[in-house]
């Protein structure tokens, strides 16, 4: 690898690929400008000088030391590092990309659903880690065997983040009520769907646990968002379009002292057009007003087609959870359902909220403590 | 008001403003279509015929009766309600609009910071109303004369929401601390911030608790990052668009067992342009790598410039907390900073986390509730 000064000393080019000067700078990651300890900056971008140059540049083994101009201040990086984090590329992705680190699915992930022993997750850090690692990817994985209790399901929590309280508790008991402040709370059939669209942030881990399922009926199913979506835009790119450029609008004031509203497209995208959420509920979707009338047919088309996807059988995983058994989403990827059930025999689930931010966290620094590969 | 049936039923015009046959019948409130008593939607899209259209419309004082077909279902509307609903409109707005309910300020809020006192919103509903809608407006507010006692800010937290716990635990120490895991933990000045940016979702509120403040120094500033989005963006479009358009990186690794890293704008837009959210902090800022090549020496302009701009203090707020006061910010919005204090003296603030749906969520019920005029 060879390494020159280009621009004016406004950049540099490693082997072909260019950094710049100003960004070499910020990321520098001596003592003065990373704290050691804690690894957070120490400085803010304001502290370099605005017409940072590098002045010298030489390579040896894997490491390039540079010289950077106004502040006259050599700085030592990996060349491993550089690599891994260069940008001198050309983004060829389309809307909807998703990341490596993910894996869409159908029907086929009936046969080897990300699963786990409960006893083995809390027991063992390389067990929790794959099954931690099956939940980032697939964002749906069960735990089997656990405790038969009331709020086993906080252990389950705790295993990779904090419980996301809200108005319906820590936790929640989803079984028939009289008088129910949410359809969850019948014995009805719900269409497969992301739970809470109406808040902002929305919890992105649902976690539901089984007490009691002698009832008839009441399976399971679950369904890949980010999949339904993607054969929505190869149907149909003009409606997978729509529904990630115009907001649609969610609500839920079913208790007292509660009015939650959003406004937010069903298929979220990053800027760059990564997807990285969907929000789709009937029973909670408010009427949408932020599509022009010229597209709202096209709209409401779309939104059809993306409901039919996701009644497909074949984009279904679906089971019935024993006592002691759950299953965990990524609430901003995967929809879940349920058939109805009747009223002979029990059902008795509970339910609570949490984050993702805590599985992929936890998975990372296992990764790291563990010395696996990094999925 | 006329209402007349155009495009072979496909739609109604309403006095000018025209509405989709899809659209009304997704909508109706009739006890079929939606639960009377949480007012969830009973049926999904599907449920509805795919070339729904109106055979009838009648205007009678301000009821609108439609008949659809297939269906043969008849179901009235309020006028109001469909006014206030309508969707037949050019939007005209460029990117970084703000909502209605946002007033976007610099140091002129000073002389009139959002204010109560913590035994009034704690007794008075209308006080919290008040008190929760200049937080929800301007994404600050401070509350005096609470208890100094620890773990009082769990308190201002039940004034509208829950805690959301995190690695820093429910609620978390600010003071000067021996091998800090967080610069946040030290006697340094903290340039203005946004919390927690590596996390997703990010905090969307922070309160800030003060037990202790007799050091030298210490003093706390705020800033509204959507008043500095739009200065930046009257000034240098180009550089607003940059920011919002390509996503920095965040991360935070610095306590075992933690590894939190994020991947978005530091300025958010909604799909059609509006702002929802400032991510700007130098400690936890990662290395940027989804910028372009040609792109990033202009996006390093830009996010220089950002800096100015917060650090500019036409565009702060400043006060210095006494033992029983806090502060409460939107994170998603307001930036908060502290200046360095010395070691003579102690100071001691407790801080937590919680989302701003409790905010907008508690202020709309009371609003309902106490029939008053909705900002």
């Amino acid at each position: 690898m060879q390494v020159a000064i280009i621009d004016e000393g406004r950049a540099i080019d490693l082997g072909g690929c260019r950094f710049h000067a100003i960004w070499l700078r910020d990321n520098a990651a001596d003592a003065e400008t990373r704290d050691p300890g804690n690894g957070q900056r120490l400085i803010a971008l304001r502290d370099i000088p605005e017409g940072t140059v590098v002045s010298e540049a030489r390579l040896d083994d894997a490491a390039l030391h540079l010289r950077f101009e106004p502040e006259g201040k050599t700085v030592t990086y990996d060349t491993g590092w550089l690599m891994a984090h260069a940008y001198d590329r050309v983004d060829t992705r389309g809307p909807g990309w998703t990341g490596e680190g993910i894996e869409t699915w159908d029907a086929g992930l009936m046969t080897r659903i990300p699963n786990a022993a409960f006893d083995d997750v809390a027991r063992d850090r390389a067990a929790l880690a794959g099954w931690l690692g099956g939940l980032a990817r697939f964002g749906f994985g069960k735990l089997t065997g656990g405790p038969v209790e009331e709020g086993a399901l906080l252990k389950v929590a705790a295993l990779f983040g904090y419980v996301r309280e809200t108005n319906y508790g820590r936790l929640f008991e989803v079984r028939t009520e009289v008088n129910p402040t949410n359809l969850a709370y019948t014995g009805l059939g719900l269409q497969a769907h992301t739970d809470n669209p109406y808040r902002d942030p929305v919890p992105t881990v649902q976690i539901l646990y089984c007490l009691e399922n002698s009832a008839e009926g009441g399976e399971n199913m679950v369904v890949d968002g980010f999949a339904c979506a993607e054969r929505l835009r190869e149907e149909n790119p003009r409606g997978f379009d729509l529904l990630s450029r115009y907001c649609a609008r969610f609500e839920y004031a079913g208790s007292g002292g509660v009015c939650l509203r959003s406004r937010r497209p069903m298929i979220e995208l990053a800027p760059d057009g990564e997807m990285i959420g969907i929000r789709f509920n009937n029973r909670s979707a408010a009427a949408i007003t932020d599509v022009p009338y010229a597209d709202m047919e096209a709209y409401y088309a779309a939104y059809r087609r993306l409901g039919e996807i996701i009644d497909d059988p074949a984009m279904e995983v679906s089971f019935k959870l024993s006592p002691g058994e759950c299953f965990v989403v990524n609430n901003t990827r995967v929809l879940h359902a349920r058939k109805g059930y009747s009223g002979t025999g029990s059902r008795w689930l509970q339910g609570c909220y949490a984050d993702m931010d805590g599985v992929r966290s936890t998975h990372a620094a296992l990764v790291q403590e563990l010395g696996l590969a990094a999925e």
